[in-house]
């Protein structure tokens, strides 16, 4: 059965509306053979940053081959282009507005992108506002039948990025980087990996950091449950990227942390 | 496999009880090649309205002879008849109190509505509030398993309608509607379609619109980024209806609009 | 087939995150013949006794041999042991930590409890603070693809239990319980069954019962719509558990209803 294919969804369309569950029936009556999975609608509305890190940080938990439609889209209905990415052995679908920009940004064997123009590829319903409907799910759904990239269109180099915010190696030994996001369990994510404490000078499995969130320095744990009162500390989290918790709590609601608050990381000397 | 088949859910259950999960439990007893996919849990808590709406502007969508159950069902555990709707090559399961409504109201080459009175479709523990598990899953399944609609009860012409708010043509050339539905995004969706405008003596490609919602005139645009600002803008939708909105904001917050308020077009002499 | 088969999961993580779409890829990657269904994601973050609520409430809906995931687990990253549980011809996988207790309370003809130690079953990336992706996914994809009970890890009696709330009967013939959840809709339900009901001295078909609810006496429906008004009534519930609810609307909100609130049934004697 070639048609069966993992579709996954990745919006800001929440879950009180039909926009979701309508997107699906498109996939479905293109080829009842997809098999679509949710990674989340909870982006928030035309939050272009957070659907680049939420879809760059997570397709790799997905088999090889599976075809991720990113709809966070501001500017739907005007000139912006739809695109088809392969990178990774990954496929991608959405608009050429910045969602895959973390994608673009990671080092690749293949990374192609073709505008997407093949018209027939779409529903003949092309509305100026729901174009997850219109252009993304039927793309999608006709791409997971087997349709070739090439037949969607033609290789463009000039794709939209955004700025995201990447941490920083000072010259006096800081790295400098944010809280990008935060949580349903009020967990402050940043964008500081692990990599990036590893390339301090003198760091090693015995290095000690200084971990400063604002003007307050915060204790490093190895998982939640070694802090036993409820005092904000962090811990290096599933993805390798260093977080902010309190056990059994809301870090960002009891210490007020937002995203984008500047979070600064050196090595203590002894 | 003529046991897969398509079973789409529509229910004001929300997401934080296991109501819905339950149901697709139940479903895969029954029938494990049915395919659920969930059209929104999010309708308002007992709106028959907004369900009616729901299922009758997006079950189109989805393939011919899918099957949509519809839950939202304040007269639960009472005498309200479940029934089987046939209508344009889909299929409908719900209670008999008005869901349907936006489907009967439409015109169809075939329309067949039945009283589900085959007791053995429904499971054995027939609870007073939840039929959604009890009744109308099961019968789903069944129904999905091939089992013919005359083997679950005898047709019936006097199923439940609701008054939907349809828009109206007056003889000033005025065409009056309201705002029916909010979403996610805080748009504002009126009753008021493309083809109703059109209806509108003079209308065509260059007619300009004069829109009136309360006391407040409203510039039509063909998308949404086409408004640069803040301002209070209309839409022909997705759905091709006229819609508020404004530009990355949310227009029912920033400008309280409600269902219910009223809104009114006419043609721009010149 | 036999790769084919139901993995329910159970989850405090909410739908604004990828983490539950991050599961599923991990077991598709695994089992691309599995059928994920959500129970809920909705439970209240780190409540290990409503996760022990409904999944011991539930998972008797759906077909034998589903296996079902449950992750609510405040310990993550600690010592606390991954179990794999076979119970009533359904098996259950996540942390030791309570969120079985409902199961494990009731009578089984069998009951097995193996606590998972076959590392290669887990995922390489052993993270400290999202086991749902690194262990009890995967875990349960490679069981759900027929990798024998035996081969996770040594059996063990001593698992973990947490107190539920069970209702008592006392020696003056009132049984006394508690309100264990507050659904979507504001309805309160209680721990009490209707078999604790029926277990009052001279209990039957044409008892009437006085029902307390903190110090308010509560009439009992048969089901929602038989209240007309907006009192506060009681209806046994799809649970077979006794719940309060006013008709349309939110008996929790109106009537300030909290988990834990204290319930005393007794007969009206005549």
């Amino acid at each position: 059965m070639p048609d069966k294919r993992i579709i996954t969804l990745t919006t800001d369309f929440g879950y009180e509306d039909p926009f979701v569950g309508v997107m699906k029936g498109v996939i479905l009556k293109i080829n009842p053979g997809a098999e679509i999975i949710d990674l989340t609608h909870g982006i928030r509305p035309q939050d272009i940053r957070e659907a680049a890190l939420t879809i760059g940080l997570n397709y790799k938990y997905f088999p090889d081959n599976t075809i991720h439609v990113v709809v966070v889209d501001p500017g739907v209905g005007s000139g912006r282009r739809p695109v088809l990415v392969e990178c990774d052995r990954h496929f991608f679908i959405g608009p050429d507005n910045g969602v895959f920009s973390y994608i673009f940004k990671k080092e690749h064997d293949i990374l192609d992108v073709i505008h997407i123009t093949s018209e027939h590829y779409f529903l003949s319903t092309k509305s100026p506002t729901f174009q997850g409907r219109d252009f993304f799910a039927p793309a999608a759904a006709w791409f997971s039948k087997g349709v070739n990239m090439s037949s969607f269109g033609e290789r463009v180099t000039d794709y939209q990025t955004i700025d995201l915010p990447f941490p920083e190696l000072t010259a006096e030994g800081t790295v400098t980087g944010e809280v990008i996001q935060i949580d349903r369990f009020g967990n402050a994510i940043t964008n500081i990996a692990k990599a990036d404490m590893e390339r301090l000078e003198g760091a090693g499995a015995e290095a000690e950091y200084r971990i400063i969130l604002g003007d307050r320095a915060v204790p490093l744990k190895d998982f939640y449950a070694q802090s036993a009162d409820r005092s904000l500390c962090a811990v290096v989290n599933s993805s390798d990227n260093l977080e902010f918790f309190i056990y059994s709590g809301s870090a960002s609601k009891e210490f007020s942390i937002s995203i984008g608050d500047r979070v600064e990381i050196s090595l203590i000397r002894k």
